[in-house]
């Protein structure tokens, strides 16, 4: 041996801290539970030490792979990064990953499959992770607590988990739905129906909660029931946020055509699909019958009628998930200058808004 | 050491190997130059003596990151998302990728940055590679090389390298061009003009070559000079693919209005910023003049006249790329079952298909 030349040795390090050699290289290979006090007593006898088993271990016990995981849904046979309300949060993601020098690992997962959160994070593969498009089921819920548990760092865009602290970027959904159906009712219709999507997203009953909201004001249905309960039944339908089941719902719709003056549709693709549908039926779409669209996509502009839509900051929802994750110091400074409202300390809300276009005109004011 | 165990060491691999220690331990940290034959002895000998160094490097030296690297061009402000072009390579890459059990690992990198491909491989970030919006400049091409020489697996996506042997999958642009202009010439247009992209992508070339060869066959221009050259200036231009850039040339083409009386245009979006250009001069397109685009994206078909394009099967690009890479052995399946054609062993190409809507069509014939 050379001198000033010294070789550590992972009993040293299991000696300064106090644990087993076995669990020297738990850490380090990062396998089986370890306590986050444990893991940090060994971190730091070995960083005192220069214990490095190499290059590889270094870089993984700091948890660095420089990865952010981002979890899409799979769906077969749609093409999601088309879709505008998931390109759109990519195309936030993925400006503000390049920002930080993180490369991006998109995974797909089936809605409902085992999900194995956890062992992207054990084995390394992501820093941080973002969930896009997930569902409120039991088993969900059970993935990200335990997740959550383990300390691993995630957050879910534009869906809220009721009860839970996880941290979460959303959007004001239940005021941009109320003030779709508000505009609808000053335009002079009253006859206002919902076409919402499944209530598995958060932002779904939210939105029943906007469009309830205003058309109790308005004094269209009556207070103080169960959320949805007061609402015909011929005002409220559900699709599943396609165009197809929007185009479907035209003819639904059609049938109770008398007491249907407006629809308001939970996102602009199944707008799209009511208004093909509504034109097939022989109904023209902003004249014999106004439509609402939310989500504010491109697509929204070049309907014709152009439809009036909501604007949700989807791209912008991306980019802070992003920063709240891998820079959670600057938590202050994103939200101010992001204009994102803090619910509970974990749950971010971002501003909706109304854009009016001529899908929504009240020529029959 | 109780009876039946035994330590393996990395000095009984190198033995069995006929190689030193340090080649060894440079297959299992991957590090440096290593010969393919040289690696395969040490793999081997390992495998039969059992010697894995731990669970980390035993992934490693199968090369089973499990990660497909995907690299983008990075462009400050551009959605890329929601372009037509990448997001649905990026449906075709998603759609295999899961197919596969793979993850997807998205790298953007700013062209003309360096972009340490090699690095991505070296750091077992990736598995293989599929290259996106990559141009053909020197810096690029020395880059791809020495992927090339270590062996490394990767496939570009739409360019063509000339002059390499570089797995691509390509789509038959020079064909797809002819038959858009052949289309405009057999509807009676004879003045017609080419606003064509930046030449560093080969489809630029390959489209101008499609041109060219319709309109000599025409005899709209002489044949024999060097591409391009033969074009009267008033009838080739250059925008960026941008939606911009298509309606800035409007103005130009305005200008020589009556030696005009269609434009092809090699990208929809630049087709879609014509139309715009040309109806804000008080030309309707489609009536006053015929518009020819490429892609054939989900624009073409929702704009005023339906644009006339060229359908690029991008989703199915994407999809075969990551087949060639993660299953090399199925290459004549897939070849056939995607009926592309193979040249020069390296490069597939895919046919392109005239998609005639009412913006071409000969009301002046």
């Amino acid at each position: 041996m050379k001198e000033g030349a010294r070789i550590v040795t992972r009993k040293s390090v299991a000696e300064m801290a106090g644990v087993s050699e076995a669990t020297v290289s738990r850490v380090f290979n990062n396998v089986g539970p370890i306590r986050e006090e444990t893991r940090c007593k060994v971190l730091e006898a070995a960083d005192k030490l220069g214990y490095y088993p190499n290059a590889i271990a270094q870089s993984f016990a700091r948890r660095k792979s420089g990865n952010l995981g981002v979890i899409l849904p799979y769906v077969p046979k749609v093409h999601l990064f088309s879709t505008y309300y998931f390109s759109e949060i990519l195309n936030g993601i993925g400006e503000q990953v390049r920002e930080l020098r993180y490369d991006m690992l998109l995974i797909f997962r089936k809605p409902g499959d085992d999900n194995g959160y956890i062992e992207l994070f054990r084995s390394q593969k992501v820093d941080a992770c973002v969930l896009l498009g997930t569902t409120d089921t039991p088993k969900e819920r059970k993935s990200l607590k335990a997740l959550e548990e383990a300390g691993y760092p995630f957050c879910l865009v534009n869906q809220h988990f009721e009860g839970e602290h996880f941290l979460e970027v959303d959007a004001g959904h239940e005021r941009g739905a109320y003030e779709a159906v508000k505009h609808l009712l000053d335009e002079g219709f009253r006859k206002i129906a919902f076409l919402n999507g499944p209530a598995e997203y958060s932002n779904s009953t939210d939105r029943l909660r906007g469009y309830v909201r205003a058309m109790t004001e308005a004094g269209r249905i009556s207070q103080g029931e169960k959320l949805g309960r007061a609402v015909p039944p011929e005002w409220l339908d559900t699709g599943n946020y396609s165009r197809t089941s929007g185009y479907e719902a035209a003819s639904r719709f059609f049938h109770n055509r008398q007491q249907i003056d407006a629809v308001f549709a939970a996102n602009d693709r199944m707008a799209i699909g009511l208004m093909q549908g509504f034109r097939d039926l022989g109904i023209a779409p902003g004249r014999d019958i106004a439509i609402v669209g939310y989500d504010n996509s491109d697509g929204a502009r070049i309907t014709d009628p152009p439809l009036t839509s909501v604007d949700v900051p989807f791209y912008r929802m991306g980019a802070v998930a992003v920063r709240l994750l891998l820079q959670p110091d600057q938590e202050p400074e994103i939200l101010a200058s992001e204009q994102g409202t803090l619910y509970n300390g974990r749950r971010v809300q971002m501003e909706t808004k109304l854009v009016v276009r001529s899908s929504s005109k009240g020529n029959q004011a």
